[in-house]
């Protein structure tokens, strides 16, 4: 599901939509589609039932009255159901024969009614249905045919509201089909075609900038002043919405401290461990690191790395001593970066230590102004707050000074394990409120929000939204993916984990956010599971929140040991117990230690540091890139009338453009000195009535080209008409 | 599967096409995508298996050479498979975006490879593919993931062949992209850019004929003009093809023969049976009718009903006596018009009377002309034809004079039965040469042909193909549709019966063959089953053969018996066990008598005889709609500006062109009086520049709605260009 939800303006109040069953595929016995209009969570035979799950399958209902669809509700039986849909689409449309996607999910396997936002914007503008198709993807149960309980649809066909959608699409239609036209003919030379249908529709085919490029370059042949507009274009940052659809390319590089200390491995920086802390202050450009395992024993030491000066300074070497918490690890930390105030919170504990006495959940907090610990609680569970948990996940709103706390795994006594007759308890969701010192449980470990160890939790301070997902419960890893509001304690699943295209994170992945880019980070680490078939060791994912889309933007598959010692300079061999932060104003992540889970030495860690980069191509390297395909297609078209003058031009010219570091490129330009021996017709160039020159469709090729670095709302469109002709002869 | 072959040019030679795997949708563990590139039957993990059965899976492939594709083979594991694909289809194209669907089809589960003709044109024209997309829909396993084996793609990638058709797509594409542009212009009125454009590219948009009602009706507003273009197509015959594509209505119509006699049930006409057989002879229109049983006992009686007179005659009373055959039901028989003869064949033997001496298939000829049956032979099995049989199917080939049988329950012995160890036996494919008294067994009973009872065979003549279908097999009713043609003894599967958009025909349906229209009719049965759910009474099917496509024409559903009593002269009442013949040259189908299966009169059988016609709107009948049509357009178009002269129009014109029996018809004409008192703005025609007048979007619609019934050949392309506009904000 998309996390976009639908909009419609807030004039007119959403309702449930009358309709009727106006087709379907198929129905077994009584099970007939009217049986969708009534819920009857009680009545087992209150449902439409298809005759089989053979694909098509389908239900179309007609609104009794065009309207905006907001929203589709599907109710269920009162208990699970093997013919429930666990995939579903949804179309709609104005007539039968056009619909388009409005919905991709699925149901829950369970008794409770659900609601989906459905698309019902193109190009942010509302659009109207009559017909909304229902289209079963998979049940449940694998054989089964598909069922649906019932259906409702709630939007707006307030005729006044519907009205104005309908005459904008009719119009957005035209729009586009005329501009189609324009493109079209443009390509083919129909330029009196061109001219007619433009003075006549008023529609323009794009920015003005465009045409003049088309102009110059296609019509007459002016390649330096196309350059000169391409240069002009990317100059005015243009070409910035194309550099921010490329895929990122990672960049890591290994931090060497500055130190006065020439030892390796001294006190001027912290030294191995795993299971340790991170938070970064993004104000002051500095890390904070504390705490974790070094194979032996838990650490309390505590160390801030100060980014522009390359330096690390220890604030402890026992921060239990100077009063903050004893030495731990699988404890978390958060940073109030307005308050310069740092969380603790957690541990794990061997089982050896479990004795009821100790297990107490402390509870401080570090003063980064007056470099000073202080004890908040030495019990949050006495306060309300959680038990004494480990492997859980904490995250700051800094606006309203509130810490929320999500999962982890209890650690009971022995004894306290037995009463409560679990051998797993799992803490619940709490938000902490700095200010008055106020503890409140939000949720228990429920159905709704699941809890788990191991998981990712990223809050974002504009969508006010917690990002929950990936993690581990007793054997089960979860790959589901949920955003809780805290301002409404709602709860959306954004993905139920069984899409396949998106990150399928363990229980080892480090997730950040950025919140101006709407954009979650996720690094995967080595399964700690050996039995556990994972082919990707090191990988980045990237998931764009306001396009709910997953992309893998780097995968490094390598497992045997000669490879990662020769890579230990340019890249961090996998690992988990490890921690990253992020630098969202620099667009910085810092990654350090962790346990390299290396059989023969089980208890080694790991004290590299490193900085890694997600990068784009620059403006610069876009606008060397025109300039050469530029200068290539110049080329081409001046060895087809004067191969002398060519050869000139592609040593000087087009050679000045390629990067020479690049194989490709290089390859590419030698390849090009084949054309000036290919026989041409001789400079011919009047033309018969109804041709265009050979030279007109190699240019206007390059202009496609030129154009698709455009932003979409200034060029001509992307489709072409040819491609949307039906074949159904 | 369509019964189209794919076809290419005989010139090139068809070869395996070199191909690699270009993307997949998943993959599980070592079952990589490019396994499917070498068969391995035995080999149990040589396959490509996908990582789950959620949609879409798919694998594409690219051909090393644009190609042009005539069939698809699939290898398989040496054992059945769950992971086999039942249901998938096959896309291609030019490019991976652009695919076309060439096949839809589904895998048999077991060892034996396959291969599909593919469609491979457009307009009679072969297109060229370079991707070829394959997409699995359903295993065989239904919680089990896709597996493909391997794959190979046979067609012609010879460049000259292939460059040829290359440049026709093209050319074909531009050609249809300009029409929908054309057809569009000239909708919106933009007369300009549409001139411009049909005199650049010369691309018509229709028909001289169309263009002349174009311009006469929409331009110039000439109704009256219009009407005679419009009365001039249909008597060209323009309109037949619209008039062939619109769906039949069946008209029964019960046959009261004349009688001399006037005392019912006597001897001058068949009394009440089932079980009993009819043939037709189309040059005599002479229907002939023999045996069955009356309720009580098997008949011998043989009549002939000759259809201009309406006269039934009684040929024997007891054929027995006459030479002929002995009483019976069961049997079948047919009839050779050419030779005026006909053949019998088989019966039913109740139980009690089945010892080995008497277990015998005698095997009977009448010769029309001198009135005389001959026995030939006493034993068809000592003569290499089938034993003993019953609801077996029987079909002659005329030309080649060779009577083909399949199917039917072999009538064994008590103690045979028993030595063979079976319950039932069926009988195989038996062909017999009548000139020369030859029988031959072309097919035991076999997975490829499985024999059957009670199902429906056809013989085509041109297309000189057994056409196979329905029937029942012990408790298994079949659903399958098979082709045998009888030159190369190849059998083809239709249908494999899970299309559940055909004709769900059960045991007792009954079938005929049109060769000229390449129609089969099928009018189903009541069931004899009492437990299957069989919602459907009576309904009437037709599959065009050509478009490989069912329609169902009639459907009644009715079961009271009050219901049936008041159709009795309108409508046959459900039945089984009765008689439907077909006189392809005069379109009418007879049918005689049946068991109408009531419970409280178990012996009952029927006597009634009716003709069934399935007509279709006649080209009278379409020239008076359009007149309507342009008279209805015709008075909107005054209404807007002299309410007077409307109004006299309304009452006279077109009040004319009513059917004044046709409820609906004389409705919408008195819902067209409303139109009177419509306020309009007063006659000011003088337009804005860029406007389009009111009335020429009517007279467009008008146009449009006028085009459709002329042949898709002649007019403007079907689609519109708005609703081809890709929607994808």
């Amino acid at each position: 599901m998309a996390l976009m939800a639908a909009s419609t303006s807030s004039s007119s109040p959403s309702t449930k939509l009358p309709l009727s069953v106006y087709k379907y595929s198929s129905y077994s016995y009584s099970y007939v589609p009217e049986n969708v209009l009534n819920d009857n969570p009680s009545d087992q035979s209150s449902r439409w039932s298809s005759d089989s799950n053979n694909p098509p399958q389908y239900l179309m209902l007609k609104l009794e009255r065009p309207a905006i669809v907001e929203s589709i509700k599907f109710g269920k039986y009162e208990k699970t159901h093997v013919c429930n849909l666990k995939k579903f689409k949804v179309y709609g449309g104005l007539t039968e024969d056009h619909l388009i996607e409005i919905l991709d999910s699925g149901l829950k396997n369970d008794h409770i009614p659900e609601s989906f936002p459905v698309r019902n914007t193109i190009d942010g503008n509302n659009f109207p249905c009559r017909y909304v198709k229902i289209m079963p993807i998979q049940a449940w149960g694998p054989s089964f045919n598909f069922s649906i309980w019932s259906v409702e649809l709630h939007g707006v066909d307030d005729w006044h509201r519907v009205k104005a959608c309908m005459n904008w699409y009719n119009t957005y239609r035209e729009r586009e089909a005329i501009r189609l036209c324009l493109k079209h003919f443009r390509q083919r030379h129909y330029m009196e075609a061109f001219q007619e249908l433009s003075k006549k529709t008023k529609v323009s085919l794009e920015h003005p900038l465009l045409t003049e490029l088309h102009d110059s370059l296609v019509l007459r042949g002016e390649y330096e002043k196309c350059e000169d507009v391409v240069r002009r274009a990317c100059q005015e940052g243009l070409f910035d919405q194309y550099i921010s659809q490329q895929d990122y390319k990672p960049i890591w590089t290994p931090i060497q401290p500055v130190s006065n200390n020439k030892e390796p491995h001294s006190d001027t920086r912290p030294g191995m461990r795993g299971g340790h802390q991170m938070c970064i202050d993004v104000n002051s450009e500095t890390i904070y690191l504390f705490g974790g395992w070094d194979g032996n024993v838990d650490l309390a030491d505590f160390w801030a790395y100060h980014v522009p000066t390359h330096e690390w300074s220890c604030l402890s070497k026992n921060a239990e001593e100077d009063g903050g918490p004893s030495a731990r690890s699988c404890h978390k930390m958060c940073l109030d970066p307005e308050r310069k105030q740092i969380f603790a919170l957690g541990r794990y504990l061997d089982p050896s230590m479990r004795s009821a006495t100790i297990l107490k959940c402390d509870f401080y907090m570090y003063d980064i102004m007056s470099e000073r610990w202080t004890l908040i609680t030495d019990d949050t569970h006495s306060m309300g707050g959680p038990q004494l948990i480990f492997d859980h996940q904490m995250a700051i709103d800094t606006d309203q000074q509130t810490i929320y706390i999500f999962g982890g795994r209890v650690l009971a006594s022995p004894t306290e394990a037995e009463r409560n007759n679990q051998d797993q308890q799992f803490s619940g969701l709490f938000s902490f409120h700095v200010p008055t010192n106020t503890w409140t449980k939000l949720l228990d470990d429920c159905a709704q929000l699941r809890s788990r160890i191991g998981h990712s939790m990223l809050f974002h301070p504009v969508k006010r939204v917690l990002y929950i997902f990936a993690g581990q419960r007793a054997k089960e890893y979860l790959n589901d993916f949920l955003a809780y509001h805290v301002d409404t304690g709602t709860i959306e699943v954004v993905s139920d984990g069984t899409n396949k295209e998106s990150c399928q994170a363990g229980f080892t992945q480090r997730a950040t956010i950025d919140p101006d880019l709407n954009e979650i980070h996720v690094l995967s680490g080595l399964s700690r599971d050996k039995d556990k078939r994972d082919n990707v060791k090191n990988s980045f994912w990237v998931y764009e929140i306001n396009r709910d889309k997953w992309s893998c933007i780097y995968k490094n598959e390598n497992t045997g040991q000669q490879y990662w010692i020769k890579m230990q300079h340019i890249e961090p061999v996998p690992r988990f117990a490890h921690q990253l932060v992020y630098d969202h104003k620099r667009k910085k992540h810092y990654l350090f230690g962790g346990n390299p889970g290396k059989d023969s030495l089980p208890k080694m860690r790991l004290d590299d540091f490193w900085s890694l980069q997600l990068l784009r191509p620059s403006q610069k390297f876009l606008l060397r890139k025109c300039c050469f395909l530029i200068r290539k297609y110049h080329f081409l078209e001046l060895a087809c009338s004067d191969s002398c003058a060519a050869m000139s031009f592609l040593q000087t010219q087009v050679y000045g453009t390629i990067d020479k570091e690049d194989k490709e490129e290089c390859e590419e330009f030698q390849l090009l000195t084949t054309n000036l021996f290919k026989a041409y017709a001789a400079g011919d160039t009047s033309l018969m009535e109804g041709e265009t020159p050979e030279y007109f469709s190699q240019r206007t090729e390059l202009f496609d080209k030129l154009a698709s670095f455009f932003p979409e709302t200034m060029t001509q469109p992307k489709g072409n008409l040819i491609d949307m002709i039906p074949i159904d002869g």
